[in-house]
């Protein structure tokens, strides 16, 4: 393949990372995953664990040379505290593209208490920041693609469709002219962990407009669905499926409440709107956007990487006839208005060509392969949130369902 | 006195800090310092000094209370590392006010070399962290003044008056309806300093409206003069003068220069317009803003804390004047536009009674009274600005002027 790239995949264990990592490699380009297993840990920790049964990083890469012929090399290391690890590979590798994934990514998990707040903070800035300054400390010019979230912006809901990052804005002077800016669209984020996301954006703007550095801010909607055409070739491949209170994703928390026969528990009215991606296409979206390096003009390209919206009640109701199951309405334990619309615009992705799999096509398929399949596998007392974001909110009911990333 | 309050000035041994420190011991309020004392170790790592003969913290606590019989209790910790001992000190004061100037905040400092970028990314978004989450772990409630810079804006010179920290802009809808937000005044950061002081505003943003945090960010312009009524009360009590080409601001650096004969470098054609407000006024303004915590509505409380704005090139021309100096004009080592203009409200200080001292009075003081009187101990080599913003830039000339807050 004459354009296969060096690609670096920070977290390239992890939900996203892994089958981003085998799509990228299937594609001919040549791949290194870097992961310091921080989930794997937490995971651990917790007493929590993934739904399908994931092989060892060793394992997973074995059976990837053995089904394909291709190599994925593993590095494991702290992005956020071997910074000298960082710049050896970097400065070995050269790579054309890093994508960076390696954050602590769960809402709830930011906000347990303060030493998770503290990790989040220290893990996903520090993290971020080195890999750009090793960056600039080489003298390379990689393309950087993060994974950003929808959720920075808050959800305001005052009818404005959410724009690919930037946002036209006219402003009355004091000397009664109108001055117009296109500025970053202002972030309201709604835990520490978004906090982190929208932090993450002041460094990417900074090192664009001083450094040059071309980057890529994907901001992703929730990614659903398991498997990818990759992650499918052998079992050994498999991809996560979280369902804890703090990892797991609201679609993935009502198929477990349906498997073992509990009521979906829908936060308040379940008026929430949120925005979904399949994993199919995450990493369609990210090989998509390691062909298409932004110009080096000091901006951020900033592309919103979702493909559809639901509000949490018409996905319980859509879980619940697939699956025959109730639906209860219990507190919500988060800070957050009880109904929003969100209006977003992922025009350059759907230009570039992308096809997305719908909720109602997939859903099946989520259902009977993966929830039913691994469905013993449950562990129930992990379903609820515990986490809180203020302390004098009551800890969530058993089973109420929050969405985490 | 009846409202005196407990409060901890975290960074109390700094040029700012420490006047403030006095000043509110002065007023009657029980004050504890932190400080780690980096900054005096980036002085001694960098060769450089103040040129003032500053005493070390013990010599200077005693002198105060034998000048005042107040005491000022000290505490050696990093509140970015300390974690633990910043609990127990919140837990023990559970102060009424914790005010944060422990950053580091030299922009050509923050831009040297990767290190010192990473040292002032970590130092500055853990240290401001920590603070922050320790309150909410403790269910405590101070209020928090914050210093942070005019400089987050960058120059962006379209005309728009910087209001105090919100902007209300109004939005085109994609549906032609016309919206009204008003938004964070978007940032635009210049150097790896200037972008911590921007992350620093989202984590405000985001404990105020989450933990309902009392917060005051106030927005400062380049501190001059040296002096405050309570450090002029004895010899041992005297304020730092920072002249390096790191840490000295472009007023400071240009009377060193005009003191040793050498001429008054500004960069490029000097145009660039900043904000200044002298030292005394400086520590008026926080005795103001400790007075006057915000309400518990959510929202961060934005004050510009500035007193006038000049050119470097009319600066220069006064200082030149003032000393009988000449002008020499240099290449810029930052990454900026050669001209711009720059109009501040400053009007809560105003509204609370706020009487500045003018730069054209407080000059003549700065020259005789700190820049000719301790010009013998000035350490020549260490004027020139070497760090530079990016690669392909060269280091500046000897002698050139850079402002660093
Ligand atoms: N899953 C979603 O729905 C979703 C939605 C929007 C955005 N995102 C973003 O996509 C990215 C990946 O999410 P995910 O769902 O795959 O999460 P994940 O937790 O499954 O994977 C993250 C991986 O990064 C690794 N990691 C964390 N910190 C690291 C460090 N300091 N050094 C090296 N490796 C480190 C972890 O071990 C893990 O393997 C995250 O940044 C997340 O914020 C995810
Ligand atoms: N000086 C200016 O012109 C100016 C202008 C605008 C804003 N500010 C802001 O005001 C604040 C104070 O500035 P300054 O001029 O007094 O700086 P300074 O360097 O003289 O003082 C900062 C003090 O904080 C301490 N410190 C740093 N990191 C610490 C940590 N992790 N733990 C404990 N102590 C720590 C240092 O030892 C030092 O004594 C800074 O936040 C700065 O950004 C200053």
């Amino acid at each position: 393949m004459t354009n296969s790239k060096d690609i670096i995949v920070v977290g390239g264990d992890g939900f996203c990372g892994w089958p981003t990592a085998l799509h990228l490699s299937q594609l001919g380009h040549n791949v290194t995953i870097v992961d310091n297993m921080s989930r794997r840990d937490i995971d651990a920790k917790m007493g929590a664990d993934s739904l399908t049964p994931i092989a060892s990083i060793d394992v997973r890469l074995t059976a990837w040379s053995e089904k394909t012929g291709q190599t994925i090399t593993f590095e494991n290391i702290d992005v956020a505290r071997d910074f000298d690890r960082v710049v050896k590979l970097m400065e070995r590798i050269k790579p054309d593209t890093v994508i960076h994934f390696g954050e602590q990514r769960a809402a709830p998990y930011s906000m347990r208490g303060v030493g998770e707040k503290r990790y989040t903070v220290d893990n996903n800035i520090s993290g971020t920041h080195n890999l750009l300054a090793a960056s600039v400390e080489l003298g390379l010019d990689p393309h950087f693609v993060h994974l950003g979230t929808m959720g920075v912006y808050g959800y305001d809901d005052d009818g404005i469709e959410i724009p690919e990052g930037y946002l036209p804005v006219y402003i009355p002077g004091d000397d009664s002219k109108i001055y117009q800016r296109e500025i970053l669209y202002p972030t309201n984020p709604g835990s520490v962990y978004h906090m982190t996301k929208s932090m993450d954006q002041l460094l990417f703007q900074f090192y664009a407009k001083n450094d040059r550095l071309r980057i890529t801010d994907l901001h992703q909607g929730i990614v659903w669905g398991t498997q990818t055409d990759e992650t499918r070739l052998d079992e050994r491949l498999i991809n996560r499926f979280d369902y804890d209170g703090d990892y797991g994703t609201v679609l993935n928390r009502f198929l477990m409440q349906a498997v073992v026969g509990h009521p979906l528990t829908v936060h308040g009215t379940g008026g929430q709107t949120r925005a979904f991606i399949h994993i199919q296409d995450t990493v369609k979206c990210i090989a998509l956007a390691v062909n298409n390096p932004p110009p080096q003009d000091g901006k951020v390209a900033i592309l919103n990487q979702m493909t559809e919206t639901h509000t949490v009640r018409s996905l319980a109701a859509m879980v619940a006839k697939t699956c025959d199951a109730q639906i209860a309405n219990v507190d919500n334990p988060r800070n957050e208005a009880a109904e929003n619309d969100l209006r977003v615009s992922n025009k350059t992705f759907i230009s570039l060509g992308l096809k997305p799999v719908t909720l109602a096509e997939g859903l099946m398929d989520e259902t009977f392969q993966i929830a039913a399949k691994y469905g013993h596998r449950c562990i129930y007392e992990m379903i609820p949130c515990v986490s809180t974001w203020t302390d004098n909110q009551r800890p969530g009911v058993v089973g109420n369902t929050d969405k985490a990333a």
